[in-house]
């Protein structure tokens, strides 16, 4: 443990050590129990005391789980899952009993949320959503003391392309149609390809647009959806939800997760051979939980094969602005296929964006697009009554999709503040994705590919034999084991490979690069002592006087080889 | 056409009339084709010029309309359906060419949005939301002045509420629990019984929430959902689109759309001997679009019939705060089955409210919440997970849905200007709902009920028969037919009957009683001259100064009986 230990961290070690030995350790709160079963998560979920909630009753509960939509129960989301239930129960018990637990705040790595660990907004952003949510101080003089000029003026432009000015009406069903053309603009000057307002849908985050694709083109569970694995998990559960077939394709590990178009035929053929339509193919650039960023070439190729093939192509590009190596850059498939010499009609093309990643990170706003090309303009009707049916995405969501795509330029009062403030956050989660990356190969056992870009690592984990069969009597993946392991004993919330998928017998787990984010020099990471079956967090930045180091899940004897 | 008739007038009116006479009548605009097609529509929603849009390819689209899922298909949502987008249309004409319709602009009355036609927010509610939005502000000395001492207040609790004051970052999937809490508290003070904040699931209005509760309870075209007719059709959409049945009750025109439960009890017997199982049944009070407010015992009655069938009760109280008769009071159904003696595991229910209704009307901000009660652990979890998917609501949405819940108090700086702007929406909206009432009713040929809440009338109309076999001619319902008509005449939208359910054999229209929300003395009206095939739009507010009269659809030889 070197010199991290400090009295502190030995205790914290003694706790955790405790705890992870003997599975019937009782520290001061009755929560602190090993493992949670998933009757016990499942009280969470509920208001009802946990020894009365399952009282027998004269009336028959009318519903059970068992007669609910199986589509609903088939569908799993890992990065908000098990682990993550897990996580809250355990944060409950520490607000309950500090002290419970060998570690004093949960960590969250599940999932990309930067804001929540401190990472600030763009201030042009928020000027302008404020002042668009409360128009009436943009006349009066204090505004100008505490309001950039151009935030002002860009507030005044966008309620003008609202029709009444009205921040509080339901707009178009895809969005306002003003900031639809500042969008169109943007992707334009991004592409150097025109782009359209009517095909752009606003909606609230990139998932409910997936969702709507996937509603679209599912009919059956005889049509198949291509993804990428691993991928993210919205589309295995938007998949399942729409009572589709997720049909994969593995990217190679050891090419830097290489996409492979020999890989797409062999599993459209093998699909094919299984009688499964496949309709679409998911593309996640950068990639995510994965982080390479794709070649161009390897972007065309993708294009021809669906051109070829005639799958529509969903291209996830919510990580646009998340590069990190000097030799990779953005290019959108629309991009792409355009300077193929595709046009609007040659290829059904979705490309999907939102405000939650990049610099920007609002994840909490809820604001995203696609764009939609190369549809007849009978199917576009059907997309635009399925986003009809909710009436319209969220209007400041609408308005900081349109401010991502056409920010402060030079010129502008805000630039410089705008471009420091954009450079400090994509300079410092480049160096987290490398500082992680070498952590994290620098232990034995486990590797990891160079993060290009997107917010996450996906390490691959070798574990012993003999927790891979503890895992199995818990009937737990042995990645999720770990996971649960690893949570219980040190707060850290990774999510395990297995929900992303994976080739099978390896074992991953994703985690987020960004949760110290408070910091610009760490990231936690783990190391290695002595034995493949002890692995060490140093939790150097989160605690950055009091160093402590935790000993993490596979320093406990019963699974030990 | 009396004392209302202008010189401007006769020149709309000659122009309306030589429209609706003659088919191949062209004003200086092509678009002003009487009535437009379905490819032509579908046009609107294609970047491509129409020329080309449809012209044959060397390669096939992959993707035709006949092989999208069919439950798209088969959704139908008629308050943004093809009336709203041949309105958009003609907006589109008259914006190219002006004076190309009968009529300058647009009026919509198919959905109740109330700030796009001019309702102030509330002022404390906007102050909230952008503090929160730009809290780096809160601390200034400008502030002070620009904002009211309470707002800064309140934003000050919810940014500590809200972990790491980070109104950009993904909240707990049900919403952040600090305005669970608020929300809690706030249906206590309204019920006088018990809520549990665990049991609220904040979404981007109540439309997810219904979407959420179909999506957990259909598993196929066998499982039924019992709806009222009339009713909101986001309910007929959400049940086509999630593969169910809709099992139709009718309410009682005759007795102010009285809710029967012997009329239940027939419709269930009738669906069972289908073979349907019917799992829930959904009850919109006050209604949307008939304006009805329940009474309290035959809310008693409703639950006691949901209770011994096993339904889960689905309760849209979205309108709660909008009644507009002394003698009816808004109740709960969770408030009514408490006062009953049921308790959490007695009867499911699950009560929908919105911000975008009552005297906020913030319907461009998505926000909305539903009380979720009486499910068990398991099934909490199934619910729990699907929230999950999409992360969580937008923060903004959620602040105001907990605003909406706690307003300003007495001895609040705010309360007295919050209580005149809310008491001037309400009193305007309760005298618009009489004068449109009672204008409706002084028309021959037409009827309508009281409006006791909500936010629409729906008035019964008798069609001549020669204009019933025009609308056979042309594939439309009568009532579709009309507003087709109606619209292209008068620049008005109404939503037909026929998309919100009515007795085989009658005819309604619905609209929103707000479209001149701008005046507080007169809605537009209809009145009828002479005989039952003529009927005069006076539109004497929109245009004060330079009344006219709209000769309007029925007003045709060509379908007059």
């Amino acid at each position: 443990m070197r010199k991290f230990v400090a009295h502190r961290a030995k205790k914290l070690i003694t706790n955790a050590t405790a705890s992870l030995f003997n599975p019937h350790h009782q520290s001061s709160s009755s929560s602190s129990n090993q493992y949670y079963t998933s009757a016990r998560l499942a009280r969470f979920f509920t208001s009802l005391p946990s020894d009365t909630s399952m009282a027998s009753d004269k009336s028959t509960p009318p519903l059970t789980v068992d007669s609910l939509n199986p589509k609903v129960l088939k569908c799993e989301y890992a990065v908000r899952g098990e682990i993550v239930s897990l996580a809250q129960t355990l944060q409950q018990d520490l607000q309950a009993n500090p002290g419970s637990h060998p570690f004093e705040e949960i960590l969250y790595c599940n999932i990309g949320n930067p804001q929540s660990l401190g990472q600030q907004p763009i201030t042009f952003f928020r000027e302008v959503l404020a002042l668009c949510d409360h128009p009436t101080i943009l006349d009066k003089s204090e505004t100008q003391g505490l309001f950039s000029a151009d935030s002002i003026e860009r507030a005044w432009q966008i309620l003008d392309q609202i029709p009444g000015r009205a921040t509080g009406a339901y707009s178009h069903s895809q969005g306002i149609k003003g900031l639809r053309d500042t969008i169109a603009a943007g992707i334009e000057a991004r592409d150097g390809f025109p782009a359209d307002p009517n095909d752009i849908f606003l909606t609230d985050g990139a998932s409910p647009a997936v969702h709507m694709m996937m509603q679209l083109l599912i009919r059956s569970e005889k049509d198949g959806i291509f993804c990428p694995i691993p991928q993210y998990p919205l589309y295995s559960a938007s998949i399942a939800l729409h009572g589709g077939t997720l049909v994969p394709y593995y990217l190679d590990e050891a090419t830097g997760w290489g996409l492979e178009v020999s890989e797409l035929k062999k599993q459209l053929e093998a699909a094919r051979q299984k009688g499964i339509t496949v309709r679409a193919l998911v593309v996640i650039n950068p990639g995510n939980p994965t982080g390479q960023v794709l070649a161009e070439q390897n972007q065309r190729d993708i294009v021809e094969f669906c051109k070829k093939e005639g799958l529509v192509l969903l291209a996830d590009e919510v990580y646009q602005e998340n590069i990190y190596v000097p030799e990779k850059q953005f290019h959108s498939f629309k991009k792409v296929a355009r300077s193929m010499g595709y046009g609007d009609k040659d290829i059904p093309l979705v490309s999907f964006q939102s405000v939650s990643k990049g610099y920007y990170g609002e994840c909490g706003k809820r604001g995203g697009y696609m764009e939609v090309t190369g549809f007849s303009p009978e199917v576009r009707e059907q997309i635009y009554k399925v986003a009809s049916v909710n009436l319209c995405s969220n209007i400041s969501g609408q308005i900081l999709a349109s401010l991502v795509m056409s920010p402060p330029k030079v010129g502008d009062e805000s630039y410089d503040s705008y471009f420091a403030e954009r450079d400090g956050i994509l300079t410092s989660l480049a160096r987290r994705a490398k500082t992680l990356e070498d952590a994290l190969n620098s232990l034995e056992g486990v590797t990891c590919n160079k993060a290009e870009g997107a917010m996450y690592l996906f390490p691959q984990v070798k574990l012993p034999n003999k927790a891979i069969k503890e895992a199995e009597k818990a009937k737990k993946a042995p990645d999720a084991y770990y996971a649960i392991r690893l949570l219980n004993a040190t707060g850290i919330v990774v999510v395990p490979g297995s929900g992303f998928g994976q080739v099978p017998g390896t074992w991953h787990f994703s985690s987020w690069m960004s949760s110290v984010i408070r910091s610009d020099s760490f990231f936690f990471f783990f190391e290695r002592e002595k034995r493949l079956d002890t692995m060490i967090h140093l939790d150097v930045v989160r605690h950055l006087k009091k160093c402590h180091a935790l000993v993490v899940p596979l320093n406990d004897t019963s699974i030990r080889e």
